[in-house]
């Protein structure tokens, strides 16, 4: 079900890397209201265009950007030389949303969901911005016998099917996450999330793959890839960032792992991904757009890497042997 | 996508209890060779069938039925009262099957394991078992750069797809795990397991739920009996045990988890499940008929649980406060 | 090591029960700025006051009590007729410790910690309040090669050691947590913690057992409770809740576990623990009274079940047989 | 309570190699008796001494050595000029000790435990081997309620104080593992271990770390090396592998980990470490010989890298800043 592009030709310079704005501001937890001040929208946006590489930019809705602003941030964005790449709307810090978003038990909620998410959508239009990232991180259940797992799931995938129609010059990558804010989110893995996108039987459905997220749920990153494509070309953005696998750290990309990003630049190769590589991390305690920068610049080693060794990788992949494969990464350092 | 039977009727002695066969010899593991004596296969079903309410028996390819024992089996079947409720083809013991089964690398060995599917199928019809319970337990991988993930799970898929085909009287109950015994499965958790399901495009392919898998995949059970509902009634096995989530530790039912069985039954008959219960344990150092008796007995006082507050619940999913549910379980008790 | 009192009564009266103030308020996570309006100090002992069974608060240090209002806050507890059960001083929410606090790697800042905890150690002998509970959650480490561990371990060691020496009259207990909000902390389990309590070498250092980091730590929490005692009956305190073992998700007791607290009760009573029972919960989304009294209302059904099964318990763990003691669990329900 | 020792120079080529005998053979799990053939001991020996830079060999007693072999085995070793670095009993793998061995409930089991520990440290003495690794896998509990914690830790301990005592000249290095074979053991992490060593109160009595089982654990492995160096110099011995954090999945050094390979040398030197590097490792699908090759090469790469880097890595880590750091480990690469 997987057509491979043969003779793909890879070109390092085409990788596309961006940030989500609130990296470089936001950093508080549920102890700490702040670990160091945050800047406004204006001054973040100064700061991530200086980053060396980073072309685009993607906003939390509301945060960011709001029907009051967006002309300005706009005017920010072309004077920057920047491309706005999504908008999250935020579906999981307003206390609205506090027991669910557009899978809420109560139809109000959901009804009011729905028309911010127009609001969002109208203005990603008008920034001419093409994804609306959609992470319902509050649309899940906490105790067991909480979840209506068959209304509230309906509920998620009819919502969807609906704000997909209604705006058709849109894609809607769907991120998940297994858990946090809630102890258990609708959408929490790869392939249940495709589950959704195929139920909604819309084309401009994708999905967004965090790479912590999917540590978080105990996925090999580079096989979440591949579920993607063999569901028709599902995987439409792309968050970086790191963890130790059990919780969503948001670390610096490659300050625990190193081997599956490489595998996973290669299968996103393979798999003829083209759009951006956005960093998604809470730099808490570090320089921000040193966090930021140390990422993009890991993705890139890691990218000529894939590109140099190409060839053998998918010598390796296909012989499956763990002592040669090991030998071969060893001579890669 | 799911329509709830109304006024479904739910009736608890329709339940039907089964084991898995070897749950009453094999208790070996990597470190010594067996902790208590294993008895013949005989053996093992007279003491099966003395456990109360048990009714039906799954057996293991090759270990406990073969081309020159079934007919004996058949007739120990016949003469104790009991059902085959399944056949799980031996793809994980055999060292043949040591690097994969269906999706193994090396086509030779992928014919070897469709021709060993055919003969347990021939076996299972002989036999008038409903059910091939297909855990693949090999196919997978245990290195990073060591799957081809493309290949790999297009000849899983494929194979399926084709001996699902072969044998349209038969339903193909494909059995997740996460890990073990490679790192990881490619057959992982409940969503990409439908996700293969889909993707054969055959009705008689569907999901077994091991619940100790089901935990450790860091599913809750619940939700992955509606997720199988809502893909079109693919639940077709249910495997009962219990563990502390991070590894198939195959324990008594509900010797570490309450609340998550009494969910798990009440969305089961939601779902209108009406398949076997079978218990799949591992009892190392417990006396085997106890410890699968047990399991059983856990289950019928949840059953009488459910039936007996099934509006209630109801009601308390529909409402999803936390301290509410938790005042009505503490009444329960 | 360790000498069972022979002939212990356990007088379920005797239980006393407490919860940490900010329960009843604080809801913020790292996304959402509150998913509850945030009432005042005096709302929030007037509230716990009127919790069944509650008779003593645990204050968070500055948050709840300072120099400023301590005599006043003395005053409302008289009236309500409350005791101090402890103070816990803030050494994870102000900025100031945002990289450490007792362990931090600047002199500066450890020097400001111990001021800070003579000031709340001051309050504390002002209140009648007996024991300082003391979560270091700053001290650990988020990055790999980041921590000085020989260096900080130190500091950490130092400092309580220096502190609990000069204020003799008070207990220090020493609350661990695996990980949150640093990726790991120094004082992770109940046995590191020991090993910093026996550094110490003073009698005036024990642990604060949160079921909930045991849970999170991996840890089975009666044998922490075993291994507090053998090293000196060094169990200061207990705070109460539950959650799913991969998170601090501060949920209501016995919401997923349920013979863990069984075990739990029955070791405290054997170890001969006579400390408080003090609820620690992030009721985000709930009634926070009603969570905080479902728990103690859970720990009460606990204790009567421990109660009235003693002898039984007691013959079926020095039995060891799963299969029996799994039996005796069903006929408790 | 740690005294770093200035000047201490670290010259590489002092490292010592060895692998554990069995990684060249055993390779049954609990589903498939063996995935390739097991050769013998003395075959299993030859094969050892041709892996480049194996100049030690850990025994397993009564697998590899026994009253009936050990002289023909000592001089298999003298004529291979290996050394054998330590021996491990059985405590794990004969059914005898399958519901515990030292800290059995069981004392007729106790005492036979102690008669053979006796009979191989006798071994240990004839053969010039200095190590008794203790890994007590079978002494844990499987289900709640099913240890009884004071009284078989107090057997454990006393056990091991017992045999330390009557062998001076030998030093037992107690190997910890959370889990596997028993859901729970006593022996679980670095801290806990080390409180059951200073019980015991001999200077002989210290700790056996397995990465993987560190990894497993939870713990970051050098701070556990430093918990045992502030505890009194009580790290005995080191075994490597590596796996997923989830389990003991015993994989090739570096498949998984990088960084913190390269932290626990640092760590391992830091604290003066002299000890064997045994590799112990299951190459159930993998050359064996060329697995345990492929770990030592990594070992001796990150050695290669920490000594030419020794100086950085401490200013780095005094430091803590994490942006900084990753900056310096890109370069390294």
């Amino acid at each position: 079900m997987i057509t491979k592009e043969k003779g793909m030709t890879f070109l390092k310079t085409q990788r596309k890397y961006a940030a989500i704005l609130g990296n470089l501001g936001n950093t508080k937890d549920r102890f700490c209201g702040g670990y160091k001040d945050n800047p406004d929208t204006m001054e973040m946006l100064r700061r991530a265009s200086k980053i060396e590489s980073v072309r685009g930019i993607e906003l939390v809705g509301t945060w960011d950007v709001r029907r009051d602003n967006y002309c300005e941030v706009k005017r920010a964005f072309d004077s920057l030389g920047l491309s706005c790449v999504s908008i999250i709307p935020d579906l999981f810090a307003d206390k609205l949303w506090g027991s669910g978003s557009i899978a809420a038990k109560d139809k109000s909620v959901r009804i009011k969901a729905m028309e911010y998410l127009r609001v969002m959508c109208g203005i990603a239009l008008e920034m001419n911005c093409k994804i609306i990232n959609i992470w319902p991180g509050q649309d899940g259940y906490d105790y067991p016998l909480q979840g209506n797992y068959i209304e509230e799931r309906k509920h998620m995938t009819e919502n969807i099917a609906k704000i997909a129609a209604e705006f058709p010059q849109l894609r809607f990558a769907l991120e998940y996450k297994a858990k946090e804010p809630r102890t258990h989110s609708y959408l929490a893995r790869m392939a249940d999330t495709l589950l959704v996108c195929l139920q909604t039987g819309m084309d401009n459905v994708g999905v967004t793959i965090d790479t912590g997220h999917s540590f978080l749920g105990g996925e090999i990153i580079a096989e979440a890839v591949v579920l993607a494509k063999a569901a028709g070309d599902k995987l439409f953005h792309m968050h970086f960032n790191d963890n130790y696998r059990s919780w969503d750290d948001d670390m610096i990309v490659a300050s625990i792992h190193t081997v599956e990003y490489i595998e996973l630049i290669y299968w996103l190769d393979e798999c003829g991904y083209g759009g951006w590589f956005s960093m998604d991390q809470y730099p808490y305690r570090e320089d921000a757009a040193g966090a930021i920068s140390e990422s993009i610049l890991w993705l890139k080693k890691f990218d000529i890497l894939v590109d140099e060794n190409r060839e053998a990788l998918s010598k390796y992949i296909a012989a499956g042997n763990a002592v040669a494969t090991s030998q071969f990464l060893r001579s890669l350092i």
